[in-house]
């Protein structure tokens, strides 16, 4: 794995054991009539294309925990895969392998999805020095993961939740009276290495958050052309951030509008899960 | 709620306050400079076509904890939604709405997704009796939400998991020998309220699987016509289950065949959210 | 372990390490009187005869952490075992001997209690084809291993819960008029691997049950004649449970007039521990 | 509740949710398809004599939630009850009664049990002023509420596990080379408000406890006659436990023998349930 | 509370409980044997000066539950307060009151100790626009707690943890090779909302930082003249942040030279308690 | 470590691993982009004099995962240790070192603070035989490790809590309506293993205490001279334990004035933290 993508995000063991246990409950009743001892070969086998993420989870479960069990992983997150591809195998005791493998598969193939759409449309600005972002609309629950799966598609990552940056949207605006009281007010309790950004709809709200000095402006559903504008006029004072209804079609017109970063919220609320399946024998 | 869809998810709040946690962290560094008192009106609205699901955890966030707070919901999970429609709205303190917003339409976006995608494909096979199913292919953390977003849009539930059905699939056969041997051996251990399924992939395992008084047998990837004579033949001897490779333009040919339940894992393992947002004023 | 007493109840670890959280606390106030170093031999011995459940979690306490420390498990869970039998034996720290004695012990004497009651129904059945199964009726936290006791007996296990299995009794059957609405309320809801049992009181209530192609029928309270007559009327239509004031004098006729499955609430409500001690030297 | 039964146990509630959990798990696949709205009249009636423990805890499982519910708590955990009495009653949502139901009485009937097996106890030596008391060998994780059940069955409790009393025994002795050294190791490293106790084998041993000064000594499976002897040579030297192989045709003439307190495992390892049963309508 | 000092630490409830479950354990011993019904008046009294912290956490403990019961919060956390002053008082049960009582004065002593060591330094620059910062020397698992109690002094926070800034000091520097190159790594990694600071020691190492386009500077143990030199000649490239072996005695003279937030690790690392004592009558 | 320090306080790993979380949240931004086969050697320097105490601690979060990493543990808790002495070094990758240092160094600090008062504590009455004890005033959470500290410094423990020990106060008097219904009162519901202290403020009050046989009386608030005059009258009857404003100044008069344990508040709710660093090369 590639310095950049670490670090594997924290606390995810404890996730991948309530899956488990979400999956296995009281017991596995088909497998256990399976003898204990039984070892079978298996292996992991891509069935689509796209950029893979969530091996590490696969290394977890699959672990040997007895001598005569062995592993091997093929891939490293961040790569791109092609069907037919096996990306893990190895010997297992049979029961283990039966009970892991769906677990192993529903973190694989979501995570390898939101990895993939970060991916193609970081594919379509190459070049342009922009840099594509998620929002904080994620799965429930998966978001650190969701967001290490955007770092290994080749995206970034906006703030982590509501509790390490500042963004100041319209109901804030309005609830202080004007972008530059907002700012003042929020700069009044925060600490010195908390940036505050500012969701702007029009110039004047740009100019109106420039004055105010916040560190990030958001440039809420403008056309490219309007974003260019801004952004030449200002350039400096601020880091642009572009979102709202940017598609694969219309992405890299908005990256070289001249946005530092464009932030896309269908990578992470909406998945298409990349096919994986697992093969005993 | 009509009472089919009942009941909700045990333990499902659990999930939500862990949810909030993973947005709100430490606290909300913004939200924070607004004065305590303050109250907003809020509405949520869908801004897309579909099924409803997650009324309920919206309720539960933006229950009134004050006197001048109130709530209305307005509508119920399982509802046909259009754009523009309001679904729920209430008058709560600017700092609550604004935090609870994104985990609220978390939920809202990515589980009228799933009952949509479902109730898309109930509505293509709708009058031939046959039910749409989901698989153990589900976002970790997310199963039960999402199978209860399955009913809502108006399918049944395969077993929870490992624990609560007995399923025989190509690894449990080849580990036990024979279909008849693997049946043989699972019910040695099993309660009597437990129900056997053997995945089949012709017409010979189909052959075998009655012989051994399977409760359930699947067609594993089969072609319609091939499902269709096989169920004929079979017709009163075990629940037919249809999987594999079915998509919206085969699955009436697919009911038709006389199936009884028809499992489609990307209802759960891929989620195009359903667009809502939250207005504050 | 034979491989049909599989699998060890998934989690029992988490509640066995509160277990001796309940018992050690803030620590344990004797015990740390003596050095660290010190190293005894023990053994586990039956201090009574029956049927032995829970060597697993005395595995589990005394495995070995040091290198001079070691260990050895003289018997399978659903052994028969007599007074002044070994059962496991070894060289461990004393103050870890001393720490997790108590806790090895009140799982296996309570554990061993159960699977002792259910091998004494069971003997008393044998060659009849009826399986000895027990109810919810369990002591709580315990449910798991309780049912696993039950299988190390000779037993077999009702469903774990409200949530693998439906089951309609008297108040089910008022709330919806009738045996024939409730099945047909319920089957509306259910999944195809789920399956219906009916508690009935008499013979028209079976009836009623097996023309609603239910899959279990409950006989409650019924004598053993009575319930003869109806299985022999009925045999084929479904699974029958007798249930209800079923004693070890009156559970052969029980077995005997043809029921599948016989289950017994006491085996464990009530626990008539086996008892065990541990001796250091 | 009478104070001297106070306090009810710390904590018990998280285990009431536990066991709910355990019961209901992922939903009461039955109990959904009656509707919400409908209430039930329930009520639970004792199905054998004994004295009752646990009424707390169905309190906490059927207090009113919505305005037509009711509840009436209609005995005292300690009191005596007889068969046919009714020890509470209400109104509920059939749904959440029928999924309490279960949880309710499976406290209600071994805490019971253990109530009444130390009573029993307690009457056999009425008069005698020395007291009953249970040992650590209790069913795991429902130490709290035996030791609870133990005190409304006119017992009193030993220590609570290894942190709240030193219990010096043979081991200890052992690891020690003597009872004076023992104490002595031990008194180093407590503080002054924890008792020691040593638990002797005969009357050499008592005289070596007396001489270090331990504030209990425990008269380990004595003959009556035995006991009565020492505890005359040494009355006012400690308190003194007797333990071991005490049943109910020997406990008082042990009383008689002028011990302090009186262990006795069985009420708390075993455990015979007292028989209730709820009936809605 | 004024609007600055909000919000209330996420999630402390669950830290207050803990807090109550480490002292009550498994029961009051000793209020157990006063009657439930009797109900106590009682007040907590300053017996020293300062700025008070953790009302909030009284107010939680103290609220009434019951009809007779009161409670008057006569502070708000961030006031100056004088020995014998009333911060608060009630009427609640007398158990109640007993069981509280230690767990609220834990926290509220301590966190007035953090708030007090801060509000001294707040004082002692005063008019200098410099702001007090903690770091990241806390007691553990009382971080939030103690950063509230910070911003209660009238000082500010630093980052959080390692999650929500980026710190880059010289074991970083000395594994990258330089400041620049060690900005440069992190920067490829880190989203557009995280600031970076770096530790320098030298006016040399802060050309360097100043050169890498860092967002904060940290002036590690040095003369107030020679930070005063350095941020002088770099004004307006950084913001500057002074540390280590600062004292009462030398703090004006450091906010004097231009720092913009000076940071004090003994206000977290070591805690003076304000006394405080409840009463009951 | 020294017999009588053990044990280490059951369960402190849990909350280490809280600490850690709480430190390293959703990940550390600066470390992640350190390679990860990157190794440092490290070593703990003291920076000041005192009593060490968290070694262990350190030992858990630094004990070596992989073949190349190393760990010397150079002190024991318990040890003096002077300015610049090396307590623990070892070698591990770079990015674990980094984030483990400061919550090793934020548990070691201040529990070294609370062993080094203690110690100093000790010293002054060294001779008398009388102990230096906590109070129940203690870091909300670190209760139990504050004990062990105590210990480490040399001295020994009060009850842990409300569970192991008999405290009756003031307000437990007025309840009651004297010491002597109090102490009835207590005994009547309290086993025979738990001691009872009774809080006195003057002689009178004293010698009801002593009337009631309580274990230990707390002589509260008095003068040296007058804690004399009571423990030479009542010598024998009871443990004394002094408390209330006792300082370094005046604590050998206390001591000598017979008392048997000496309390002191501020050993633990104010902490002093020893300064200790960690240097990577």
């Amino acid at each position: 794995m590639s310095a950049w993508l670490a670090p594997e995000p924290f606390g995810w063991e404890h996730q991948v054991e309530a899956a488990l246990q979400e999956d296995i409950g009281t017991g596995d009743l088909t497998a256990s009539a399976i003898p204990e001892e039984i070892l079978v070969e298996w292996y992991i086998e891509a069935q689509g294309s796209g950029v893979i993420c969530g091996l590490g989870i696969a290394e977890y479960l699959f672990s040997p925990r007895l001598e005569d069990e062995s592993l091997e992983i093929l891939a490293n997150d961040g790569d791109t895969i092609v069907p037919g591809q096996i990306v893990a195998k190895g010997v297992l005791r049979a029961i283990d392998a039966l009970q892991y493998e769906r677990t192993a598969l529903n973190y694989l193939m979501p995570l390898s999805g939101v990895a993939t759409a970060t991916s193609k449309l970081v594919k379509e600005i190459e070049g342009t020095g922009c840099r594509i972002i998620e929002t904080r609309k994620t799965i429930p629950g998966l978001r650190m993961l969701q967001k290490y799966a955007v770092r290994c598609g080749g995206g970034f990552n906006h703030r982590m939740g509501l509790y390490d940056g500042a963004m100041i949207k319209d109901n804030h605006i309005r609830a202080h009276g004007s972008i530059g009281a907002a700012v003042e007010q929020v700069r009044k309790s925060i600490g010195h290495m908390v940036k505050i950004e500012v969701e702007c709809e029009n110039e004047a709200q740009v100019e109106e958050a420039v004055a105010s000095k916040c560190d990030v402006i958001l440039l809420d559903n403008m056309a490219p052309r309007e974003m260019a504008a801004i952004i030449q006029r200002f350039k400096g004072k601020a880091i642009f951030e572009a979102s709202g209804g940017i598609t694969l079609d219309t992405i890299r017109s908005v990256a070289e509008s001249g946005a530092d970063v464009i932030s896309v919220g269908s990578i992470t609320h909406s998945v298409i899960s990349v096919p994986f399946h697992m093969e005993l024998s």
